[in-house]
């Protein structure tokens, strides 16, 4: 893999309070961020791959914090109903007929625009992980694959011990892109005894748990009904939250829950497309920011969205808080960009290695044309970006120090026969029984 | 003028109730579209232009229903503060230093983006109009220019005595794409006086009005305070609600407020970016549209937006009120589109000659491409349009015929000479104290 060196753009590291850079460098090597700062104190060049940032921003790669990625299969499939009708009378039933070739193909679809969008990472939960574990590698794109977890199926210890191998596998494998994870779907689809095996197989394998939390009023309230405390207090009470997290949604919290979420640091996944498309409510970010929990931002899956735009999230998440709260000074736009890149990576657990240009991290690295006339005049970079840019400004995107995508091409995979095949895989899945 | 033969799209008219049409065909002849339907019973063809729109939607041109275009100078200049701030420290002396020039190439510039977006006619309110109108001129793009008539200044009789002037000569003049109106800023700066004339001036010149209406909960209550009644009903009875009129905003509403517009046929911009990125409030969409309101949208000014994209407008109608209402079936993607099109047409008194793609009607075409990732596999082009794509899909822009931009080259402006002007406007008028 070479070393590239890029230069002439502005450089936001992302890391905490740091100004953009004008005319910044940053330097890879072997994977690995080697400089990020001033032109004039950047090392001397060496064999490097020269990439001209001119007229660009560079960035750290986006981070997708939470997504069921084949559903790139279902964009479109089912919109504008209630969400029983949408999961019991079109996704399930399409959902039974899954092949592992049609995961496989709609992770690589969705793969295909994450990595035009500028996101180099992506937390995903979906049947049969192993064919995203697949099309991460293929494609390139850094992932923390993990299955779903239904603890009502009558094999459901099974399939946790095939899960807890599955992660053990690819721990022991150790691909510098795939960092997997354990995902029981969330608590009212597994039942304690099931949540506290995945608790201790986590511990074990040294992995992150994933899992959906709060997203509706009516979770919460079956909890209550059921355990007599939110869904927040019973995954503390059975100890899970002393287990690194990553927990998607998190609408409905309590003042308790905020504080509990904040204090265990567990890593939040704020989805705002998807819950405005499904009518979910509006979660509490500006509290839980407040608060000092790890919000990063979520597409969800493509049957929710329907597209995997981290720069759309950033910008509904800046724009849904000012609306909800009535304060226009809410979620200002470098908190929005912050949630999408760094908070993202900390609530993944990758903090310590992608979310930042800062030495010593993987050269995770997008660039955003900002010479567009929609992007002009030149003015605050961040706020450009997070109120007027779009994915498919990104011009380069660089995961792992390998650019894999660069001006509107896909470098590692054939993007026309990924679109047919999983046009035919789309076909299989929702139109078998028509 | 070249006639136009567009062939192989899926043409969506967005004539009320009409499905797609697969491999469908539009025609133009003399800038008016001629034929828009099935291939088999399409004209022959003749001496036309022909465009292949393979892999395209082929759908009227995005109507945007209130901007203040030159505001393109202000993008990213005052983000996430209250409005008061924003328009008493940061836009209104800034405003002070606006040039002649400023204003022609700041619009310039926001017409460069609409028409690489789609957007084939905009509804603007700024001062210095006779620039906005040269730049729609120059770029091919329809307009409906006002100046902002502000009662509240010495000389605002003879300001409005200009702008009434100013409709009579560009009546006069009878440009194809040129469809003034005369515009009120709103009932806080407009003492009845100047209203009552405006009205008659309007009525005289056969033009509509545009102006904010109940944008805020603060107008509404001063109206209470001044006039015993809300603005809507105060409109009403100083008879302004009897000459067409296009109101952007509509936020704060009664039932009888509701009621009123939907019975005057009042035209309805609605803002979602801009409502949210302010604060404003939330429109009553779903009501207005049940009452059968005429609601259109618009992208606001790119100083409270910060973009000029109308498919994010859509987006965000379409996501918003789910979210407001709980209800994940409320304002489904063709109601969206409508409002994008067909509505927003209809609201600025333009629905007989724009805003479907009819016979007879002006030939405002736009392609779209859908071959790309984020919109694939193929499914209900309207789910794509509005749920996934993005401004930057646009293929091909044409307006009155006329090809103004394609394959992302604009045709009728150098890009670059705008960019560069309009960035050294935008330096003059925000940093001239600096």
């Amino acid at each position: 893999m070479a070393a590239l060196r890029i230069v002439n753009g502005t450089v936001l590291t992302m890391a905490p309070d740091q100004e953009p850079i004008a005319e910044g460098v940053v330097c890879t090597q072997g994977g690995v961020i080697s400089y990020a700062g001033p032109a004039e104190q950047a090392p001397e060049p060496a064999d490097e791959q020269v990439i001209d940032a001119s007229g660009c921003v560079v960035l750290p790669g986006l981070v997708n914090a939470h997504t069921h990625l084949a559903m790139t299969l279902f964009r479109g499939y089912a919109d504008d109903m209630i969400l029983q009708e949408w999961l019991e009378d079109w996704i399930w039933p399409a959902e039974m007929r899954l092949r592992p070739e049609d995961v496989y193909w709609g992770s690589l679809l969705g793969a295909c625009e994450m990595l035009r969008f500028g996101v180099t990472c992506f937390n995903d939960m979906y049947h049969m992980p192993e064919q995203a574990v697949q099309a991460a590698i293929d494609s390139g794109i850094r992932a923390c694959p993990s299955g779903v977890l239904l603890g009502f199926l009558p094999n459901a210890e099974q399939l946790l011990e095939e899960a807890i191998a599955f992660v053990a596998e690819l721990r022991q494998q150790n691909h510098p892109r795939i960092h997997p994870m354990l995902a029981p779907h969330a608590i009212y689809t597994c039942p304690d005894e099931i949540l506290l095996k995945v608790g201790e197989g986590a511990v074990e394998a040294g992995v992150p748990i994933h899992i959906h939390l709060c997203e509706t009023a009516s979770e919460v309230q079956d909890s209550y009904d059921e355990h007599g405390e939110s869904p927040v207090a019973h995954l503390n009470a059975l100890g899970l939250l002393d287990v690194p997290m990553l927990a998607a949604h998190c609408v409905h919290l309590s003042e308790e829950d905020i504080a509990l979420l904040a204090e265990k640091q567990v890593g939040i996944a704020h989805c705002p497309t998807s819950n405005m498309k499904l009518a979910s409510g509006f979660a509490p970010v500006p509290a839980l920011l407040e608060a000092g929990a790890v919000v990063g931002l979520g597409t969800d899956g493509c049957a929710s969205n329907n597209n995997l735009d981290m720069f759309e999230e950033a910008h509904l998440a800046a724009l849904l808080h000012k609306a909800h709260s009535g304060d226009p000074t809410t979620l200002p736009a470098h908190t929005a960009l912050a949630m999408a890149t760094r908070l993202s990576a900390q609530a993944l657990g990758l903090g310590d290695i992608i979310g930042t240009l800062e030495v010593g991290k993987r050269a995770d690295i997008i660039l955003v044309d900002m010479s567009s006339a929609h992007l002009q005049p030149p003015r605050d970079p961040i706020s450009h970006l997070i109120y007027a840019a779009h994915g498919s400004d990104v011009r380069t995107t660089i995961v792992e120090g390998q650019v894999v995508m660069n001006d509107g091409e896909l470098l590692t995979v054939d993007e026309a026969q990924v679109i047919a095949r999983a046009t035919q895989c789309a076909a299989h899945v929702v139109e078998a029984d028509g």
